[in-house]
């Protein structure tokens, strides 16, 4: 299976990959080893989706907001690896929902991230391990952030 | 000295192993590393310890939460590798507190994991880097998540 | 170019290298990797940035307390590897920011840990994958607590 044209066959829509908001890179390869910087949810028009759960924001729409985050992360790995086949897994992922004190369904949240990789990556290599958490605040008053390590296949790196 | 027999020795009782609340999988195994997903505290009749600390759970309270952390998270580990004896050490850790803003103590709290890893491993095994923070909100209302890396041995991957 | 050179051309001074304040180490060493601990803004007089941006400490100050992490994550550094040459490159950085919930300007606040790291170990080197959130809470109310992962030079383990 070809993950750019399973990308195409979804008939997913990747945003612009943004340039980074500060002092960083998007990516840091090293081995095989991929450190992915915190991403937070760009539209296909560049926009941001901001919003605090609980608070002015519903479970289903940071649901949405954390796939979006998956799309903007993918678009990323595209520009920086070329070729997203070049990936072998995803090996670790934190969420973080921009989070009332009172919300407490951060993991049903950060399906709407992981969910995306699954279909995506498939079964076996886009389900990481994850942590799922709410933070006080977030950049931008960005909805969700998520921040990743994947690894690169054996031939690829 | 043999991990599982000093796990008896201890008179610890290791909960059930919990099953991902959410589209994840509990260790990620890649070469010697392990990434295991955010633990919360699960008892040995497989309920949660909840609350925030400084509105309702007091610092002994937590600690003892993040004491049962490390014990959920001794489950996991034991079921998903057969063996404890395959650990070689406990390499990071992120102990997120379910914090009121004004509760400032996170690293004793998270020291009720910590204590737990070096009875277990030893102190120079048992002892990890670590970040101890404190979160606006955690799933559930779980008191304490953590999340951490462990290395196996050469000749147990 | 030599690290420790450069960090007396830029006429840096080092804070004294924090003790744990934990059950913890300061840093873990497996091959090339170096996993450290979560450092806050020590002084040279040994004492601590501490206040909550956007109720005590504005951004400015923030962005200092932010540099002060970075001063004293090399003071560890230099403590552990004895020589900082020994240091490939930054690889990863969890920047978190002591932060009021209307506070969004995380990332220019880390920026002052993450230009010092580009001061001494350049452009390339000194970049790494970034996240820069808000916490509900930090211990000692400490404004900033900065987490990394770094490289060893390949000859360097």
């Amino acid at each position: 299976m070809d993950i750019e044209a399973r990308i195409l066959e979804l008939g997913l829509v990747l945003p612009p990959a943004p340039l980074p908001g500060g002092v960083y890179v998007p990516v840091v390869q090293e081995g095989r080893w991929l450190y992915v910087s915190g991403h937070g949810p760009v539209l296909p028009d560049g926009s941001l989706v901001t919003g605090k759960v609980g608070l002015n924001l519903n479970e289903k729409e940071a649901y949405l907001a954390a796939r979006s985050v998956g799309l903007t992360m993918l678009a990323t790995l595209k520009r920086e690896l070329g070729d997203l086949n070049r990936i072998d897994r995803l090996v670790k992922v934190l969420g973080m929902v921009n989070s009332m004190p009172d919300f407490l369904h951060h993991p049903q949240v950060i399906n709407g991230f992981s969910n995306l990789m699954v279909e995506v990556f498939g079964e076996a290599n886009g389900k990481g391990a994850r942590s799922a958490v709410g933070l006080a605040a977030l950049p931008s008053n960005i909805a969700v952030e998520v921040e990743a390590v994947f690894l690169l296949k054996e031939g690829s790196v």
